[in-house]
């Protein structure tokens, strides 16, 4: 197979990390006779610095010509005092509107070899496995009018939460499609007792369950859900709702195993390129000193593999090896305790590669 | 002194937590020689079905009239199917509105001797001590329009998040001054890199904190404190933030100290009169069962002493009493573990009363 994959490492360890993503793709293409190209493209802060801009036409059509996208992270303390159209995350929220990014998927997955590592007890977490579905290019991220004004002599301001019925209905058949493939469960995430635009999409995830008679659906509140999320976490499997409600849970969500760190992502579009990144941020205060994690970045090129290539074995050989590579005790700074080997990323990276 | 306060039970366990908190404050009232006189109104399901609403005007007419407001719960599987506008929950909404509760006061307190019932390891919930201050009438809650229409021939929803620069002023000075009487510290939280409101949002907190040199301000987005509340608690102390996030975060918070049953809540005014509730809700499933914990209700009594009447000694007091009937082992059926004298609804409120 021959595949086209961009790449967009970022600021911070966003490019430390990315590394590991490519090398670990390459052993895979020699194992398995693919030939993956990659192309390098900016975003962020380091396209600001090149390009004044977060988002260069350059890399957008990058992208469009490629069949996968990986990214790094964004964001950068040097860049916090930017006008707002220049932040590094501008980068992002623009990427996902050009690329139709429309479904942000994050598996939360519980490692028997990290639960030291969770704020939780070991027996709320144990055999967590879950996914969040957050729809990612509508609600009060796009929304118009979201502005300053004057009434009656008073400062006010504005944000619209906006949906189409149709983007609710993308996002929630995505998720009911998911669920068929794992537990069969779908959790969706609305605020139906104040909100219009949840008391929509309540109505949308009813309509979309009647396609799905395997597949079991409850609504939770989103301040229940939030509740939920940490008392009994192993209740859920697909978890689905809109921009902002996922942006807030899906990050709760990801401190509950101890493995932030290893956490991948995967966003999808109609047509694609899909989108993978790490969910971690750029990290800028362990920037360039080799301590950086790079597994949620590998395991986010096995989503790659899986989502964008169909290619199921090659993704289970990536996680396979972390999986060994882990249980050998090898672990990077911010999931190492005592007893553990604790290595650079690069040392990280070159176990990965070695067991694959 | 001689007190005005209106009792509404409400619905589910409201009422046989709410007799609790009113035993208590006769209690007190006793011991320190104060007239409390408890007049009683219907919300929620309960007024629905005596008044056809679930808040009559006769209701307001009282809270007006009235020093303090004690609040039960709202809600019941029977009031699912009403219509939004008759739902338990728009009682609260509009009382909120009426009475000008512009900010709710959740504080969330480590009880050592509770630790066993948190998710979350002891290490990481010792000594937690925080208060968040939610803005409470404005954001996505109220703002217009709330509306389906048709866009070129699509369904489309909108919900507005709108606020008055005014309302972010107050509710964050009520922070800052909470601070000060605590540990010094304000963290408010926004997403600033998304929202236009919380780029107001953020310039007011700066603005506000000129008047309070010896008060810490730090900003944290919405997501990454989804993330500290759990990772690490005992870094807060005042949080304060806009309506639809502090619904969120302090239900999310409510649970990390396993004591969910005990968590107390003010919601304050310009003028006065307060309205004090448990922060659980109405628990329909063990409604009449005589095992609900009044602690909640009677540590939102203690509340009401001291912010609403300036009893300090009193409210003191009661927080102690609840403090030493914990500690000989009293448990009501939620809390309850190995080990310890489990207890009724009537009994646990008894025990309190004989400690005062
Ligand atoms: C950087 C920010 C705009 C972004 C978001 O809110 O979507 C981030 O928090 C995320 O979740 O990817
Ligand atoms: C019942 C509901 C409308 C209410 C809210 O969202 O404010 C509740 O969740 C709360 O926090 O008091």
């Amino acid at each position: 197979m021959k595949k086209r994959i961009a790449v967009l490492p970022g600021d911070g360890i966003g490019k430390e990390v990315t590394r590991g993503a490519v090398d670990v793709l390459k052993a895979i293409g020699e194992r398995f006779g693919h030939q993956f190209y990659f192309s390098y493209g900016k975003i962020g802060g380091s396209a600001v610095d090149s390009f004044g801009t977060p988002l260069p036409d350059e890399t957008v059509e990058l992208c469009r010509e490629s069949d996968a996208v990986l990214l790094g992270a964004v964001g950068g303390p040097k860049y916090d005092q930017l006008p707002v159209h220049l932040r590094p995350e501008r980068g992002l929220l623009k990427i996902r509107k050009e690329l139709g990014l429309y479904a942000n998927l994050r598996p939360t997955l519980y490692y028997s070899s990290l639960a030291e590592s969770s704020p939780l007890r070991k027996e709320i977490i144990e055999d967590v496995d879950m996914v969040m579905v957050r729809e990612l290019t509508g609600g009060l991220y796009f929304g118009k009018p979201s502005e300053r004004s004057t009434q009656n002599g008073q400062d006010v301001v504005v944000d619209t939460l906006f949906y189409q019925r149709e983007e609710m209905t993308r996002v929630i058949k995505l998720a009911f499609d998911l669920a068929r493939q794992r537990k069969g469960k779908v959790t969706s995430v609305d605020k139906a007792n104040v909100l219009e635009s949840s008391r929509m999409w309540r109505e949308v995830a009813e309509e979309v369950s009647k396609a799905y008679p395997d597949v079991t659906l409850e609504h939770v509140l989103v301040d229940n859900a939030a509740m939920q999320l940490i008392k009994n976490p192993r209740k859920f499997d697909v978890v689905v709702t809109e921009n902002m409600f996922g942006d807030i849970l899906s990050d709760e969500a990801s401190v509950l195993t101890g493995s932030l760190g290893m956490l991948p992502s995967a966003s999808l579009s109609e047509k694609g390129p899909y989108l993978y990144e790490p969910i971690h941020g750029s990290a800028p205060d362990i920037e360039g000193q080799n301590v950086a994690n790079p597994l949620a970045s590998i395991l986010s090129a096995a989503m790659m593999l899986r989502l964008s290539f169909g290619l199921e074995e090659e993704a289970k050989a990536v996680e396979n090896a972390v999986n060994e590579v882990l249980n050998a005790g090898y672990r990077t700074k911010d999931i190492s305790s005592f007893g553990k080997k604790q290595v650079s990323t690069t040392e990280m990276i070159e176990e990965v590669k070695a067991t694959i």
